[in-house]
């Protein structure tokens, strides 16, 4: 039986899992998140050890991965530049590894196993502290021409807008990310609210967190729209720390989707669903990649 | 040898191809733009005729077309709902037509023999009254799940910004179209000036055309830096109307690129060129696609 190892590497925890062949985890590892690139290599390395190793590899990072395995830019881990993952993983671990943004293995593993199976169109939207992305079309993910598309949450949506960590301002993933949720309180409230305590009030019917999760999801509606002017996908699947909230947001979400879309009356709408992988779907998809270059 | 014909139904004109097996134009035909949606099916037969038969066909409409060949809306010609142009036309004509939306003909045109050959991945731009668009990825047109994909002019960059004949607000269309050059000149200067005054008078260095041109290349630039975010191309292709002002707007637009692009510093950066194939691309590029199906 092959052992299919997938580790993803975030911001807070290094979780790995080993696959069985039907796509069940059969093992779960996890560690503290690497602080910076060098303990990096050590981190993954604790994980496949702590796993009884494996016969295949693939590692989700959560940054800028190019096609050659090189992770670009990590704003989370200190030290990153031009760092070559995938080589210095094969020289540590000697077995071939497959490295690949960290949204970009949890579209793998929604997309084959979980809310996204049967698509041929698919984007995968995650959303926690920022907002990242995954794209299927015609029947395969989509890295496009340097490893790098799917970095959605930096569309402009207003120009002048709320600066965002990456320097410019009006990012989507300022109004629609996990931690955005929380920023609509605190402009609708004036008082800072955690994103679970303004789920937990709308679920209690409150009327501010109500119109606090309506802004919310007019936001990520709007940026779903322009996702599907795009590329006109048949579902968004939508990930990250808010992909149990579907009860108190998906209505509105779906609603404001069909108001915000454009020519919405003439065109199928695409489907709007939670991701089913919770948090694990990074490894899992991590597991699927590296069995695919293996 | 095969006679493969193209036609492309546009605004205020209807303009029919013969394409020889090199690509070449060997014979073109225009009749004016049919002023609705039952005048459509009679010039196409006007062109057909004209053009002098042909072996296969392929037709750009100017709307969304969905993957069974229905013209499902089209803001510049009355009457269209759900209109069954495909199965019309191959009724009409006694022959297998190909229809697909302007800009994506344009964009297999572009992408076979003009200024996007040679890459995997890329998106056209086409500049008119408002913006148009295609993309290839993986070496192929893509569609999307619904036909609809590549309409661009619709991304929101701006939410509370200026009204769209879409009826939304804050369009990429409303900042970076051709129409749109002649509204930034009239926000600069107070009086309207149109988009071809505005290039002359930028190309004899007028201080008010240099700084009109700067505010439109960077809304142009905005809206490929949020391409470039979905979905990475290896080059944009800029059509339309504007095709031929790279030597006025392009430097601008590629600094502005640079500098709005997600983590641009940390990637390689896409191509950005003018369209080669000029006017006729939608027409050459539908000519292209019929010969794809026959």
């Amino acid at each position: 039986m092959t052992r299919r190892l997938g580790i993803d590497v975030g911001g807070t925890k290094c979780l790995g899992v080993v696959l069985d062949a039907d796509g069940r985890v059969t093992r779960r590892v996890r560690v503290p998140a690497p602080p910076d690139v060098t303990g990096l290599l050590d981190a993954v390395a604790e994980v496949v050890e702590g796993l009884g190793g494996g016969d295949t590899l693939g590692v989700g990072l959560p940054g800028l991965v190019d096609a050659g395995g090189v992770l670009r830019a990590a704003p989370n881990l200190a030290g990153v530049a031009e760092f070559p993952a995938r080589a210095l993983l094969e020289q540590r671990l000697g077995m071939t590894v497959a490295v690949d943004n960290d949204a970009t293995c949890a579209t793998m593993a929604e997309w084959s196993l979980g809310a996204g199976r049967g698509v041929d169109d698919l984007v995968l939207v995650t959303l926690g502290t920022g907002i990242g992305g995954g794209l299927v079309a015609g029947g395969r993910i989509r890295r496009g021409a340097h490893g790098m598309a799917g970095e959605i949450g930096h569309m402009v949506v207003e120009r002048e807008g709320r600066p965002c960590r990456c320097g410019h301002r009006g990012c989507w993933e300022r109004y629609a990310s996990g931690s955005a949720l929380g920023d609509h309180a605190r402009s609708l409230t004036g008082t800072h609210v955690p994103g679970e305590e303004v789920i937990a009030a709308a679920r209690r019917l409150d009327p501010w967190a109500l119109e606090v999760v309506e802004v919310f999801a007019d936001w990520l509606a709007l940026g779903l729209a322009n996702l599907a002017n795009v590329v006109d996908p048949a579902r968004f699947v939508i990930g990250g720390g808010l992909a149990d909230t579907g009860d108190v947001v998906l209505a509105g979400v779906r609603e404001a989707y069909a108001r915000t879309l454009y020519s919405a009356e003439h065109r199928p709408l695409a489907e709007i669903l939670m991701a089913s992988l919770g948090p694990e779907a990074g490894a899992v998809g991590a597991a699927l990649l590296g069995a695919d270059d293996a």
